[in-house]
């Protein structure tokens, strides 16, 4: 085995991960219809429902990472040549819209630079402009930082008979996800930024308007691995047989849901907020702004422009390899320009925002 | 946490895992483009091909079970339209028709009953028949237990015009599976058979005439998480972003791998066979025998008929229950008829064949 370095995980995710959910990943594996695991199973649900703020009887871990869920959501609700509408604002965004069009979606999308965020009144007039049969959004753009306000969309959206689709890969478990309240009909995440698991598991949940239209489609899923007409009947008490579920990764899942909801989801939202504030204002100290629009910045990260004359790569090697301190580079129209700086789940803490502050002004002062 | 039982897993997959893999698994999460991450994943690579016997370039994990590995393959190497043949004698022959059928291809397929293998020249007549683009067939048909020779198909497949795919799933790591010289075009297999690793993880080999195929398509591949135009960006040294990789189960899969070629693949494979030997001397004592076809029985996986009169539930039951084995039930055709006894990887000893032998004596004999 490769000898592990000590590291301190403050990139775009994955998070640092707590030493529970590393022994929970360690345990012994156990067969997937072992009536052990199905418990676990039923367990895993009812607390993703915790977390999501759902009642939503189909909530899942699908057997791959966020963008897995995220072709999942595609996959399912749309069928070749249906109207889908995408917000694009990011990297994100721009990637459903790849997936979509793969699905065979007519797609259109509306757009704002890296970095901003979309009127809610400017997606319903797109909607009451483009009628599409699905709407999709980021909630916490990874590739910006930048945070989409979401909760007044659902009533307007559900009124003009489309879907509302979200990705909250980075926000769950940092920020709040309203997923009943806001009347998200279907949503996506990860379990390697605020869930504070390792990569591998994508968190999904539909609606039952959602759950409808999937029974309602009149030809089969172009994907057979993400098709939740098959995968559902694992998952409930069906019990069928579809794919061997990647038990060790559930474990960690529980592990790490059962550790976010002990600590309180609104506890731990504040714990967010408040080692976020503690880095801005060392930044800000520093000189060093955010590239995402004012009042709309992402707690768990914080996307910050290089300062002039800095180079990138050495910064973030000096602070690899001297501190044991990741943070990400720019991604898309970023690359180069913008640093992303994590402060999520276990590693969401001022302790962590202090010790890069330091690691930074001994860096850039040299 | 949920207590996990001690279990002993000889069913169908997943198998036991070492403790060495199950350590690897908990080891600290770092980044998915850390460099000494990078290096695993090279390193992952190299070993693979070892196990796959191959020198293809393009030899990758997945970021799903064996299922989305299968996936990967048709989405990457068929377009709509195109002819493909399935052989089909078992569930997975089946599931590869519906996943290559919602990828648009032209299926057809040749069929044999549940247990009995196709003869190399059917296969080969069938080509001349059909003329399809790529043909299909399970080495280790999960299912049966039986074993399908692939070794005479490479060449007259290729003088036909068409690829190879196979399904290696339950055979990597228990038997010889031999992708360069038996002139093996695609291959997909899964972690948790006779690699004793947990499930998460697919496996993945292309030679340079799959991977031209691939650079020809006209189209984009229907999947965005499986396009291995894409993921090979992130394996190979442009290191590109794709998907954020399951960075534990990576670490898993490394020892795994680490731990079959430190024994040596030759080694393995004779001990799957003593294991198997053993096994089936003891059952036929008891009046067992094999759904198989004679003379093609998978050492790794065992398919015997239930003895008349016996309750399948309730033997299962038992043996889970007083003693802590896990077997598998019959799938497909076989549902309440056979018995999928798995002997693979960590778990293919003697010791384990003769310690389900005297459970199920003990429990048929009541």
């Amino acid at each position: 085995m490769i000898a592990i370095p000590q590291r301190v995980l403050m990139g775009p995710g994955p998070s640092d991960v707590s030493p529970r959910v590393l022994e929970a990943l360690g345990r012994q594996t156990i067969g997937h219809l072992d009536p052990v695991f199905l418990q676990l199973m039923d367990d895993i649900r009812t607390k993703m429902r915790q977390v999501f703020r759902t009642h939503n009887e189909m909530t899942l871990a699908v057997s791959g990472t966020g963008s897995a869920g995220m072709e999942t959501l595609f996959v399912n609700l749309v069928e070749p040549g249906e109207k889908v509408l995408v917000c694009v604002n990011g990297v994100f965004g721009q990637r459903m819209t790849d997936v979509a069009q793969r699905c065979g979606a007519d797609v259109e999308t509306i757009e704002k630079p890296f970095g901003q965020v979309f009127d809610q009144n400017e997606v319903i007039a797109a909607v009451d402009r483009i009628r599409p049969k699905a709407v999709a959004i980021v909630h916490a753009e990874t590739s910006t930082g930048a945070h989409q306000p979401v909760d007044k969309l659902g009533e307007a959206i559900h009124e003009r008979g489309a879907l509302l689709l979200l990705d909250c890969v980075t926000s769950l478990g940092g920020l709040p996800v309203e997923i009943d309240h806001w009347g998200i009909d279907a949503a996506y995440s990860g379990t390697q930024k605020c869930l504070s698991c390792p990569p591998g598991l994508s968190p999904v949940t539909l609606s039952p308007r959602a759950v409808q239209r999937l029974e309602a489609r009149t030809r089969k899923v172009q994907s057979w691995y993400l098709d939740l007409s098959m995968v559902r009947q694992y998952w409930g008490q069906e019990r069928f047989y579809h794919h061997t579920a990647p038990i060790n990764m559930l474990y960690g899942l529980h592990e790490a849901l059962a550790i976010a909801l002990e600590e309180g989801l609104e506890k731990r939202f504040s714990r967010h907020r408040q080692a976020h504030e503690h880095l801005k204002t060392g930044l800000r100290d520093m000189g060093i702004t955010y590239v995402s629009q004012e009042g709309h910045h992402l707690p768990m990260l914080n996307a910050v422009k290089i300062p002039p004359g800095v180079d990138d790569l050495k910064v973030r090697g000096r602070l690899l390899d001297d501190y044991g301190i990741e943070i990400g580079g720019g991604l898309g129209n970023f690359k180069g320009k913008a640093w992303r700086i994590g402060l999520m789940g276990h590693g969401a803490t001022k302790r962590n925002a202090e010790m890069l502050l330091s690691a930074l002004r001994e860096i850039l002062k040299a």
